[in-house]
């Protein structure tokens, strides 16, 4: 038995992959798919979010974003959302029942600085052979006509996308449910372990949950900003408050980012016109109120951007806890105890990066698997929990 | 009989009176407790809220405001607070059970054009012998620490005290129901008449309720915002977002307001810790919407005023509608049609108003009442509904 501990969309996207290979899986999570994953906005833009120091996370979400469309697709069909958007052609399923959108991002700047740096990032990706445009503010306007006048210029990423990831984490449990993996509502309290082997987890008390402990030949851990507390890895919980707006009609295209008064700020369309604001970015421990601080930061970011959101209804307001590690690169790979295998620590990369986490747990865990080779080898040495042990 | 329409604090209140003296009511509202008083502050502020235009509304808050404190001990008794605070000294069970506290209101100042302002308003007072203080920036500081350090004055008004609604209306019900009134959970669709008499009211359909007509000797119009539209009276609602914030320790002793961006705002803080940010004003016809806009100007203000709002959880945001009047004042006592009576039109003081007006209206429908004379004759003169007949 393979017991997945955290269902949220990793956790849920690596439990699904085994099971379709016929592995056995169970997960084992309290509140399934209400963590991180609820609170997400779920651009999945390596592009766009790139920095200078982070080309390993570049390639990283590169090759999951590749791996999307196919996860997508094979997830309608698992969920049975091919049923319900039936006779549509190919990838409406994901599309509607999704809201899987590939019409790009847009990183738009203000100042004379901001259109400096979008000039630097456009010539690092140029470097790095990314597709990229460099935009006036008129033809930022042209594509986003709610955009601020004050956009003085942008950088259009045309091959980054989005998803809602609530969506995406409600189709992971109904595919799991069709392929009959149990899912326990317990919290894992710790793993049980045969001296350096683990073994399995023990369960805290929970309602309709009468085991106390359930046994695992390999415990993956994809239990996100908790992972640090149940195995000691090196993930800690870094607070996002997101805020859900209802739109009449959309107010955006495609995804619009943009840095106000120093801090990151995103607005995602969905296709039934919510439009999500996102998002802070606060070293708190593991605290999930939703702060008046929060909210006016977000609000005042997002109308420097895009004027027209103060019209809009405020519809959900949520905090979450990312599960951030030293170099903002996830933990993939062997635990250093024997049983043991990490699925966590994706900080902001989660919805992202989850179809390349389970393609890589998945290789790694089939039956007769060997050492990854080629590019998903180099993918999974950068994403390898060794790298915290060598330093240590 | 005498069927009230309307269930928030002054239907409520007004209900709650004529059954104290011996009159059949019933009180018809598919929600009450959930409209304007839902999302009110509860300000007995009438000395920091007077306008140079308003002395009429001046007079009426302060002739209610005298009214709380009996009308809150009784309401205490009878909804039965005595007994859950037994053995508590005088008001202490409206003090904690209604959260009725009388520390006054600072009104603060920012800049020169703010402190000029805050020199005349108190001037005015003075010539209306009301009681204000008026306190250097270090003054106001020394009173409430957690003010922003840019305030440069302030204008204290003692004698201001504030109630929590949510709990006033609370108790009301509770009162009601021991005296036995039937409340009625339908909605009041329209006006029954026998030529020009009012006889009734018509109910739209609601689960539990079979009855279609209400018959009453007297129907008292309490339906705020939605005044208008059964009686044709001059009342449209007045949108207001108010927020509520969880704070694990006072961060004010007493309400605080202020004119931040030519917006006035205000901080109530409650026993609990709670901090009631309030209000925005907006006329958008029925809207109830919390909207971006909304939020963003009531937490931009607020932290003009408190810095350490921020840090602040978020309990609950609502957005409530007022019943304004063209003059700002009430419309108390006899409607145009025999049978009708009106108690609506309290715009942003329905709170305040509501012991001064279940006394006009219980003293007009008490068995052998006269004109009312007096000062009460004085103040039910300047809430006649009559004012504007004469004026079409």
């Amino acid at each position: 038995m393979n017991v997945i501990v955290g269902g949220g969309v990793i956790g849920l996207s690596v439990a699904w992959r085994l099971a379709r290979e016929g592995l056995p899986v169970t997960v084992v999570d309290p509140a399934p798919a209400r963590g991180a994953s609820h609170a997400a906005a779920g651009m999945l833009a390596p592009v766009s979010e790139v920095s200078y120091t982070e080309e390993p996370l570049l390639r990283l979400g590169a090759a999951s974003l590749g791996r999307w469309p196919a996860f997508a697709d094979e997830l309608a069909a698992d969920a049975g959302l091919d049923e319900e958007f039936g006779g549509s052609g190919p990838g409406e399923a994901a599309r509607r029942g999704l809201d899987l959108r590939a019409d790009g991002t847009l990183d738009v700047a203000f100042g004379a600085d901001d259109l400096a740096a979008l000039d630097e990032l456009a010539a690092f990706m140029d470097k790095l052979g990314l597709r990229v445009e460099r935009l006036t503010g008129r033809e930022c306007r042209r594509l986003e006509p709610m955009l601020a006048p004050s956009v003085r210029g942008g950088l259009l990423a045309p091959g980054d996308a989005w998803v809602d990831p609530r969506r995406v984490t409600a189709a992971l449990l109904a595919a799991l449910d069709r392929l009959g993996v149990p899912l326990v509502r317990a919290r894992a309290a710790g793993l049980l372990r045969d001296g350096e082997t683990v073994t399995g987890v023990r369960l805290d008390p929970a309602p309709g949950v009468a085991a106390r402990e359930l046994a695992a030949e390999r415990v993956v851990l994809a239990a996100g900003a908790w992972s640090g507390e149940l195995a000691g890895v090196p993930v800690r919980p870094v607070k996002g408050q997101i805020m859900r707006l209802r739109s009449p009609q959309p107010l955006l295209g495609r995804c619009v980012r943009g840095t106000v008064h120093g801090a990151p700020v995103y607005l995602v369309p969905r296709g039934d016109g919510e439009l999500v604001l996102g998002a802070t970015q606060e070293e708190l421990g593991f605290d999930t109120r939703v702060t008046a601080g929060g909210l006016h930061e977000l609000l005042r970011d997002a109308r420097e951007l895009v004027p027209g959101v103060t019209e809009l209804e405020v519809a959900d307001v949520v905090a979450g806890l990312r599960p951030g590690t030293p170099d903002n690169l996830p933990l993939i790979g062997a635990g250093e105890a024997p049983g043991l295998v990490l699925a966590t620590g994706h900080h902001r990369g989660g919805v992202l990066l989850a179809p390349l986490t389970a393609a890589l747990v998945t290789a790694g865990l089939s039956p007769g698997a060997e050492i990854l080779t080629g590019e998903e080898g180099e993918l999974a040495e950068l994403c390898s929990p060794a790298r915290f042990r060598e330093i240590s």
